[in-house]
């Protein structure tokens, strides 16, 4: 084949079997868009990222370093034959888990460095004030901290409500909830009884002199201490000096608790003694983390940390005049080189914010922590900070950069890899969203299915030429009559009203949302969504179903660090049929576990019934081996070398760490013994290399196992092995587990379901295939409630509500609700003229589709 | 300017001002060979280097890693405006230190890996044996290594002659060496005097049983000890039973050996014991440090082991037949899979090999380990396996590629480029070879002089248009006629004769080497110049002359790890003149110290000289204030943080380490009392900033600085600091600094100067004031004798040995020897075309400029 003329050179791949890639060869043009698509499974990740990018990365750093070579050696290169014309890589990866580095918007764009830069060189200083350098400005250096909270901006106490929880219990009985469990906090009870306190008498009674030495003396006495003896004994001991078992040093409880926090490198013990500290803004700084000369410094009226919490849109508003240099003509005359600094400083700036405000992300400030962002937000950061990083020649490897945002601001995004283009760089980006799809330069189509029916390429070349490839799923949706059928809506079987909602950007909001319906949620990113629903709504209903805390369909609760939550303040109450809901469940696409140790097989718990069908066979009750034995978790029949995880941790400085095989078990998690153990012919570890699919046929009459996998394969997740562990499990396959635990549930009562974005991750096939299971919670009587930006599934749904208008202070409202096509009429709302397109009304398709 | 047509495109350089650097701007094409000539010291290394590279690398880490942010925050950018269309870069740079990693000529180039492949796939096993896997053929493996030595190929004993290597000595006068020093010996000898034992006589008159029990055993009785007293006194308190002063534990001499080398953390520890140890082979492997079980695979007659010490022209010449599929067609039909295996591996290895052969490098053996490279060997390694990385796109920057080429393969090294840039990439290299320079696409020329006095770019562009620019030193070397005229030879004071040398190639060689005269020695790379004269002759001369080891004009000697040491075998003796020889001198290129803790100043002995200054200013004297206030190596007046290094070191790990400024002193090394002592208006900081010009000034009154700055300047680093750290100094500059160190000297008797390869990284002009220098030495009276591949030295030289006339076996003969006209005449030397070209013969330069 010739080249195309319009591109000026290719990659060339020959024989990638990386996965489920089959043997697959193709080429992709270089300085171009090029999208992989395919349903979920088909295998563009393990081409575009697992072998393009691993590939890449690994020449480049080999190259660079020969440390970096010892350890692709032990890691493994991509099963490939050859790469030719493949330039060095950068990914823009969506975290599967969370992000590990604390860091801000601020430091993730690298804009805070230059807003310090800016108030050390630019800003407003008191008189006589001498200079703050640039470091001193960030409370993470000895130079900028509050010397009170080391920059902590907040500072930890204890008082005796928080240590002694419980003051009708007796010393012997705990009361001091804060000592240290076990033998460590008998110590303190036998020193005291030692001092001659009663230990027998409700806290409460004791005096307070004795409480408040108890709890927070500094002094530390050492005392003989006598374990085995009654008080009445042990005061005997101690008046006749009697050999005591030893001396025992005394620690008050607050000395305990602050010295275990600091010194522990347990992080169980540390969280542990948390429990019983209290946090209280910091009295020298008020929370603003910085030392006061820092905090003297402002600009245009405000001090760093005030500036770094205001929105990004506003920030951009309050520097353009400096950055056209039409404030203050004067100190350009006086002070000309601090005007050109300031000018230069603001001028870059706001050239960078725009990039961030085209991408939507306008409502964020700098100081927003990156845990708390979403996956898409969190990339579209790095894409808009890519665009001036400067880099030239390299190939941009990015995953889906449409998630989490609204049709409306497709254009800006794909403007910004435009830019990376134009700067000399490659595309290869995964994709679902239609409208990035139809902008490529260059398609690569994986399919047709998923997993082992998947692997192959059915289509690479420019997008038009899709049209014609028969089996491509892709091709069905791209080329297909725009507008889908409006359904005839389900009627609610009641409401749910949530009032006064006031959290970020929702100000004392009123929503109802239908019971017995499939309701999505829209509006563009900012607006509130998520908030309003992922949030404010899932903790108001927790808490009055006495769900401590919202049923994750993860299991996993995420532990939340002290330095980090700032507790959002919520005021909201239910109104309505609330009464009928018995039940909340929220299905997101955080990972279902965090280790390789944890897998589907695990986690919708039908691996007990198979441990417990090995440990039934012949051999197992000969050798005495219990379901325990085919645990990995355990000890036992495990491989001890890698504690049952079949790989082991290689750390990659330069990388996310990797997992490389277990030298001794080779990947099997088990001793040799265990595996001596065969159910019809198969190993416990045969059994978990097994696709639900070929697991669905073995154990085809062992009822309990076969349900489950019956499940999955309606979910479509034929194609996973049950022992594929939690991390190479994509956002969309974890939710699709979830899922499918929850579908195999009997009724237990009627249920909320909460989804965030559901189609992230999912191609339009699996879109219609996810519509049709949320459809059976629907028709089994629940209630599922959905943050949405896919069309394709809000033109399915009963009720929409359209939050907005903009994001941050310019949302936060309802801006319609109602049927989709009575929001699609709806003036004002962003949402309406895309959801207008997806229902086939005409003169949107028309201006929309060119 | 328009882009000249024949480029792809360009980087574009906007206000260079790293180090030197004039706020240059400029720009160079892409996808092509970019020369940057200059003297040293002229910025070339700075622009290409400092700015290009670390930009590139610089960009890419940060875009890879937020933890290559953070550290690149702290370490700084290159300063720079702007850098355009700069792609990410791979440095293959000389090391200026030795390299770190301890690594092979086979696993630099990953052919161990393709070998120990082979092995496992296609070796020869004995009947019945189970294959070994490719990690079995490694000593690094658990699985491959020999599990006597554990890998090493020797043991370590003790015996009573490496213990106690004085047998006259009594105990109580340290007879036992191996015990430890100070405390812990004297508690030895209390103990032995505790038990009885005579530490009074000499050792050879105790029992032999005592003896061997003192030395050998594994008992370790805890005795009464009484370090007061008497042996005498001792015997009575033992009997009587007195209170002890402590009770103490026997360790025999091998034990404490033993245990130190096992378990300490202390390299001055382990060195130490070290020294009572005995290295023999190890019995069960002989030396090869494989099991067993993989040493009885062979390929073609060889073990791996065996294999691995074979030229690499050797094993290409071996492995070519199985590559063209010509050998044994009878295992293709028993064997298929085995024969193919063999075949593509065989194949691959071949193709691998013809790269290392062609750039010259086929007497090296796969086992060769790296640090007993020359640096311009090992880079030619390091790009011979860059040609099969299938890098695309990158930029790679190159120092010096030519160095220790001899200039019969510099052709070798330009297609080995060329396959670098037809393969996509671009190169920038620095380099001085006017074969190199004139093959470049495009030249960059930096100067006019050093230091100060360069940073500009003198042109850019193809290299044609140098020609016309007027204070290019390059343009004067590269377009002036070709020829120098030859000198009259000076005649020999003596001769000294050097016979029956037998060292890695050489063989029951016979050599004279003139005395009081200027001789160089030539030969391709690997003929055996470097044996013979830097280690042989060295070694033999400094054995008589009783030098224990030979004066490295670098002062430090080179610690010898133990594992490493195959110690080379000799036999050589002196004959001639050698008598009038009173002295010998290494003046190589390696740093003149490895820290930035050593630098000029120190070096040179100069700031002692500053320092005597500084503590007789009244404000010294005043607070009591020594010489040694003054220095940053000990404590007292240097600032305590960075132990006066200025610098403290930030790990990368994919990079070299590097050094970032201090942030307690800001990189002044001095705390700030000692800052506060001036000597005429300058801080001891501030001295160490001057450059050798400005100091020259400065110190005009004070002969004693001022004697050693004025050499300084005359061997031309007049531009660098007195504070410069070593690691800053590129190989030519330490050499320089050397030789000054050593022109300073009153003549002490007859020196004999040996060095290796002096016009590594001088350009043609350094190359001239070089000459020059070392015409002084031999004015003096001394001799010279240089390892040398540069014509214009040789031209200009007494007198010429051409060792040859290939490399290894081919090569460790003299071809020709005589004056420069002579050794152009003789037919069969490789050399003497090129010099006869340097010396302007008709006929070989039509032949070789075209
Ligand atoms: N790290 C991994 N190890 C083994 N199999 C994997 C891994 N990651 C993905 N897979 C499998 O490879 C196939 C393709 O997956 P993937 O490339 O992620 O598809 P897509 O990106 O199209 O959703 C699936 O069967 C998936 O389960
Ligand atoms: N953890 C948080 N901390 C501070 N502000 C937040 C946080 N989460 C969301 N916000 C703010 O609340 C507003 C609504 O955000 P969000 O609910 O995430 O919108 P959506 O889900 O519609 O994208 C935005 O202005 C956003 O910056
Ligand atoms: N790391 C460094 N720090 C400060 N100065 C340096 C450093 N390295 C080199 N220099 C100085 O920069 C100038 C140019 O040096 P360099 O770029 O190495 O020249 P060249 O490569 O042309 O020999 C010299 O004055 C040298 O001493
Ligand atoms: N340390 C060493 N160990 C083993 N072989 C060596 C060592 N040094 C040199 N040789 C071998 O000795 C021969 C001559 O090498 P060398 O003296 O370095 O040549 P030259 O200096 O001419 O480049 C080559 O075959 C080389 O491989
Ligand atoms: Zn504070
Ligand atoms: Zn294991
Ligand atoms: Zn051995
Ligand atoms: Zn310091």
């Amino acid at each position: 084949m010739e080249n195309p003329p319009q591109f000026s050179g290719f990659v060339e791949v020959r024989g990638a079997r990386e996965h489920n890639l089959k043997d697959l060869s193709l080429r992709v043009p270089r300085d171009a868009l090029v999208v992989f698509t395919g349903v979920s499974g088909s295998g563009k990740s393990s081409l575009a990222f697992g072998t393009l990018y691993a590939e890449a990365q690994r020449r480049y750093l080999e190259s660079v370093s020969p440390y970096a070579r010892r350890l692709f050696h032990q890691v493994g290169a991509p099963d490939v034959d050859a790469i030719e014309g493949l330039p060095p890589a950068v990914a823009l990866q969506q975290q599967r888990g969370a992000p590990t580095a604390r860091s801000s918007v601020g430091s993730v764009t690298t804009l805070s460095n230059l807003v310090r830069m800016l108030y050390s060189r630019a800003g407003t200083y008191p008189p006589g004030q001498g200079i703050v350098y640039a470091e001193g400005f960030s409370p993470n250096t000895p130079e900028g901290a509050c010397p009170n909270c080391h920059g902590q901006g907040r500072v930890y106490e204890v008082t005796e409500g928080s240590m002694v929880p419980d003051a009708s219990l007796t010393i012997r009985g705990r009361a001091v909830a804060a000592w240290p469990l076990a033998w460590g906090g008998q110590n303190q009870r036998d020193i005291l009884v030692s001092l001659g306190i009663n230990v027998d008498v409700p806290w409460r009674e004791l005096p307070p002199e004795t409480r408040e030495w108890i709890l927070f003396s500094d002094e530390q006495p050492v005392v003989p201490v006598y374990p085995g003896l009654s008080p009445e004994e042990t005061r005997r001991a101690v008046k006749r000096q009697l050999e005591p078992s030893y001396m025992g040093t005394f620690s008050s409880a607050r000395r305990h608790v602050m010295h275990t926090f600091a010194s522990t490198e347990s992080a169980a013990m540390r969280r542990r003694v948390q429990t019983y500290m209290i946090a209280a803004e910091c009295p020298v700084c008020h929370g603003k983390r910085l030392r006061p000369e820092a905090l003297a410094v402002t600009f245009a009226g405000h001090d760093i940390t005030e500036f770094s919490r205001l929105p990004l849109k506003q920030v951009s508003a309050l520097l353009r005049p400096y950055a056209a240099g039409q404030e203050d003509a004067q100190l350009a005359q006086d002070q000309p080189a601090q005007a050109i600094a300031r000018q230069r400083l603001t001028e870059d700036l706001v050239a960078r914010l725009a990039v961030l405000l085209d991408l939507g992300l306008g409502y964020l400030q700098l100081e927003r922590s990156t845990p708390t962002l979403s996956p898409g937000e969190l990339q579209r950061l790095r894409l808009a900070t890519q665009l001036y990083s400067n880099l030239f020649g390299v190939v941009y490897v990015l995953d889906e950069p449409s998630a989490g945002l609204h049709p409306a601001d497709t254009e800006a995004l794909l403007t910004a890899l435009s830019g990376l283009k134009a700067a000399g760089n490659s595309l290869f980006v995964v994709e679902h969203d239609l409208d990035v799809v139809r902008r490529a330069d260059w398609l690569v189509d994986v399919g047709p299915g998923a997993g082992e029916q998947g692997g192959e390429i059915l289509y690479s070349g420019p997008p038009e030429g899709l049209r014609n490839i028969q089996n491509s799923k892709t091709a069905e949706y791209l080329f297909r009559a725009a507008s889908q059928e409006a359904r005839q809506p389900r009627t609610p079987s009641g409401w749910l009203e949530l009032n006064g909602v006031t959290r970020h950007n929702l100000n004392d909001l009123s929503v109802r949302f239908p019971l017995g319906v499939l309701t999505c949620v829209t509006g563009v990113s900012g607006s509130g969504k998520s908030t309003l629903v992922s949030q404010v709504l899932a903790e108001t209903l927790a808490a009055h179903l006495g769900q401590g805390s919202v049923e994750q369909a993860s299991g996993s609760q995420d532990e939340e660090d002290l330095g980090d939550s700032q507790l959002p303040t919520t005021s909201a109450h239910l109104g309505g049929d609330f009464t009928s809901l018995s039940r909340l469940v929220q299905v997101n696409q955080k990972p279902i576990g965090r280790t390789p140790r944890s897998n589907m097989a695990t986690y919708t718990g039908l691996f007990d019934h198979v441990r417990k069908l090995f440990a039934a066979t012949p051999l197992a009750r000969q050798r005495g081996y219990g379901a325990g034995r085919f645990s990995f978790n355990v000890k036992g029949g495990r491989c001890e070398h890698c504690q049952g995880e079949g790989w082991v941790m290689v750390e990659l400085l330069f990388l996310p760490s990797v997992y490389a095989p277990c030298p001794v078990c080779h990947g099997t998690r088990y001793n040799a013994e265990t595996l001596e153990v065969q159910e019809r012919g198969r190993t416990i570890a045969e059994v978990l290399g097994m696709t639900v699919d070929t697991a669905w046929d073995f154990f085809k009459d062992d009822p309990a196992v076969f349900r489950s996998l019956d499940t999955l394969r309606e979910v479509g997740l034929g194609y996973l092995r049950l022992g594929q562990p939690a991390t190479e499990l994509s956002g969309g396959e974890a939710q699709r587990i979830k899922l499918a635990t929850e579908l195999q549930r009997a009724g237990r009562g009627q249920t909320l379901y909460i989804l965030d974005e559901p189609t992230t991750g999912l191609h339009p096939a699996d879109v219609e295939r996810l519509a049709r299971q949320l459809e059976r919670l629907v028709e089994a009587g629940h209630t599922v409630i959905t943050v949405e930006h896919d069309m394709q599934l809000v033109v399915g749904s009963d009720w929409v509500i359209d939050v907005g208008p903009g994001a941050g202070d310019e949302g936060g409202r309802v801006v319609a609700q109602g049927t989709p096509q009575e929001v699609a009429g709806t003036p004002g709302s962003r949402t309406a003229p895309y959801l207008a397109l997806a229902l086939g009304e005409v003169g949107f398709v028309d201006r929309l589709k060119g």
